[in-house]
C-alpha cells in the first residue's frame, strides 16, 4: 500500500478507464472529482477491487473515509486506487489497520517507497520529475506510475499519479491533463487489453504564480511540460511491459489524414506477428505491409518507404535487398528501436510506442494469479 | 505446388481477403471470377507473391496461362493461389517447369498430396468431405485448407478450396458461399492479423440435379451443408494455429443485439490475456470480464453468468468460490474447451472459435522466414 498526501489542498484533475466495468475505487473517485479538489491518494496493489459488487463500493468508500479522517481532510479530497486481481473482495481486515501506519510514516522523501508499493507484475519503479518555465514561473511536475500488462490507449491497467505546483483554473487543468494523456498514455500499446482500474490523477497545489485562466502561452507551456512528464512515464511502462525485451517507436508520416495515420500506426504496433518478429530481430517487412493493409486506409504500396532506425529497407514499395537487410539485422539487436513508415500521400503523421512479444509474456500471464 | 483440376467445366464462386494490399494472384483471380467459371487451381507455398509489384502480376498471369495451355482450358477458368513469405518475387524458373509434371501426375486420389503441398507452418493436412440431400439429390462437398497464422475474420492467411457436384445458378452459388463463410471462416480468430493472400474458392460441376435458381429449400439445404464443410475446415485451422495447445469455443448468449453479441464474443476471443490464461489452464474470469468490458456494449455485471464447459464459475456477477474453481481447473486440462457467457439482457447470441497463446507461437513467429 502507498499513501500520497499534499500539505496544501490541491486542484485535482483525472482521467479514468473506458472499460464498461469500471472498478469500485474509480467510481468513487469520479464522484469525488466533481469537487475538483484533492489532497490524498491511498493505493493498494495485489487486488483490483473490480467486479466486487456492492461490497467493493463499500470497501473503497471505507478506505477513502478512513484516510480523510486520519489526515483531517475533506472526504471529497481523498482518492483511492487499486490494482491487481479482478473479482475478489479486498482483505479489509489487513487494509484498515495499515492506514494509520502509512499516515505516521509520511515523509517528503517517501516517493521511491510509494512508487515501489504500487507495483504488481512491474519489474522496476517508474518515476519522473521535470522543471520548466510556465509564463514567468519555474514550475515542477513530478509523477509515478505502475503497469506492465493490459496496456492500451484509454489507459489499460495503469495507474499514474502526478503533482505540480502550477496554479491553474480547475477546468483548464482537466483539459490540459486530457491533452497531455492523449499525446502520451494514449499512444502506447502492450497487449491491446484495457483494464477496469486505470487512471491518471493530477494534483496541482497552486504554489507558483497567479492562476492560469485562459488557453494562452502559459497554458500551452504547462501542457507541453505535462506531456513530457506523462510521455516519460508512458515509455517506462512500455519498457517494463510484460516480457518486453525492446521498446519500439512506430512512426507513420505522409498519411492522407490524421485518422488513417493513427489507424495504420496502431495496426502495425498491435500486430502480434510484427511484435514477435521484433523479438526475433527479424526485419520481416512483409508483416508490416500486411498490418498496414489491415488498417483499411487508402494508401499505395508503390509509394511506401520503410526505415528501421535510419536504415531503409523498402523504397517506393520495393525491397532493397539482402545488403540493406544485413545492416538492419545488426541494428535490431539494440534495446530501443524505431520503425518509420512513410506513405508520401499527405501531410499527417502519428507515433505509437510498443514492445516486442516474447516467451516471457506467455510465462508471466499463464501463471499470474494462481 | 499443387494442381486442382475438374474434368467438367465448373461454376465458380470465391471470396478474397479485405487486406488493402491484395496479393497478385488474388487480383488475377478476381478478374477471372467475372466469368463465373472455373476448372483449375494452381497453388504454390513458400512465397506469397504479395507486395511484388508489376513483376508479381506478370508471374501470376504466367502461371495461370501455362496451366490453361497445358490443360487445354479457357484462361478465365484457371486460378492461382500463393502462400508464404511476403515481398519476394516468385522463383519462376522453378515454377514453370514444374507445371507439366503436375499435369501429368493428376489423379482422382491425389487429394492428400495436394492438401499436403499447400501447407506452410501448418503441422497437419486439413481436408473435409460431406454428403447430404439437397432437394431430391444426394450431393457431395469436399474441401481442403491451409493456414495456421495471420488468421482472423475476413480470411487471414488461409486458403480453402472446395468442390461440389451441386447444380446452381452462379450468382446464388456466390451468395451461398458468402453465407457459409460468414458462419465459419469469419468466426475464427488466431492472432488478429489478416493476410494479403487469403481466399476461399468453390467449384460446382453441376453433375447432380437440375439448376437451383431460387433461395428455396434446396438452396438452404446446400448452404447448410456447405457451412458444415467450411466450419469443419475452419476448426481444423484453429486447432493447428501456430503454437495452439487448445481449441476454444467462445459462446455468448442473451445479448441485447447481434452486433454487441459479436463484439463481446470477439473481444474475449482476441484478448491475449484470456488466451494466455487458457494456456496456463487458469480460469481467470477477471480477464474475461475485463475483455467483455472493453467491447463497449451496455451490459450489467450483476447479470453475467460464466460457464467453462458445463461448470459455472460466476452467477449474476458473483464468483462462486474455490470449490467451483477446482472442478473447472480439471476441466481446463482438456484439449477442446467451451466458454459460455450469458448476459440475460436480450435474445442474441454469437460463437467464435479461437486457440490459446503459448510459448510456441512466439517460437514459430520469431524465427519463421529467416
Amino acid at each position: 500500500m502507498a499513501l500520497v498526501f499534499s500539505d496544501l489542498p490541491c486542484t485535482a484533475a483525472a482521467l479514468f478507464t473506458k472499460n464498461r466495468f469500471c472498478a469500485a475505487p474509480l467510481l468513487l473517485n469520479k464522484k469525488h472529482l466533481k469537487g475538483r479538489t484533492g489532497q490524498a491518494i491511498l493505493v493498494n496493489s495485489g487486488n483490483a477491487n473490480a467486479a466486487t459488487g456492492v461490497q467493493g463500493t463499500r470497501d473503497a468508500t471505507t478506505m477513502a473515509k478512513e484516510t480523510a479522517r486520519l489526515l483531517n481532510i475533506h472526504l471529497h479530497s481523498s482518492y483511492v486506487g487499486s490494482t491487481g486481481v479482478i473479482g475478489e473482495t479486498l482483505p479489509m481486515r489487513k487494509i484498515i489497520p495499515a492506514i494509520p501506519t502509512l499516515v505516521s510514516s509520511l515523509s517528503t522523501n517517501g516517493n521511491h517507497a510509494a512508487a515501489e508499493a504500487i507495483l504488481t507484475t512491474d519489474t522496476f519503479r517508474k518515476e519522473t520529475a521535470w522543471e520548466g518555465w510556465v509564463g514567468n514561473n519555474k514550475i515542477r511536475i513530478g509523477g509515478m506510475a505502475k503497469g506492465s500488462g493490459m496496456i492500451h490507449p484509454n489507459m489499460a491497467t495503469m495507474l499514474a499519479f502526478l503533482s505540480t505546483d502550477v496554479t491553474m483554473n480547475p477546468i483548464l487543468l482537466q483539459e490540459g491533463l486530457r491533452e497531455a494523456v492523449d499525446h502520451s498514455f494514449h499512444r502506447i500499446t502492450v497487449d491491446g487489453d484495457t483494464s477496469t482500474n486505470d487512471m491518471v490523477l493530477l494534483f496541482a497545489n497552486g504554489k507558483k504564480g497567479r492562476e492560469i485562466k485562459t488557453k494562452g502561452r502559459p497554458y500551452r507551456e504547462f501542457v507541453s511540460l505535462l506531456t513530457t512528464a506523462c510521455l516519460s512515464l508512458a515509455k517506462l511502462l512500455v519498457k517494463d511491459a510484460e516480457g518486453a525485451t525492446k521498446l519500439i517507436e512506430i512512426r507513420v508520416t505522409g498519411a492522407k489524414d490524421p485518422l488513417s495515420a493513427k489507424k495504420m500506426c496502431f495496426s502495425v504496433a498491435q500486430s502480434l506477428l510484427v511484435k514477435t518478429a521484433f523479438f526475433g530481430e527479424d526485419p520481416n517487412w512483409g508483416r508490416i505491409i500486411a498490418a498496414i493493409g489491415n488498417a483499411g486506409a487508402k494508401v499505395s504500396l508503390d509509394r511506401i518507404d520503410l526505415y528501421f532506425g535510419g536504415y531503409p529497407l523498402v523504397k517506393k514499395g520495393n525491397y532493397l535487398g539482402k545488403g540493406a537487410e544485413t545492416l538492419i539485422k545488426t541494428y535490431l539487436k539494440k534495446k530501443e528501436l524505431q520503425l518509420h513508415v512513410s506513405f508520401h500521400t499527405g501531410q499527417d503523421s502519428f507515433t505509437v510506442w510498443t514492445n516486442d512479444l516474447s516467451y516471457d509474456y506467455i510465462k508471466i500471464n499463464a501463471s499470474y494469479r494462481t
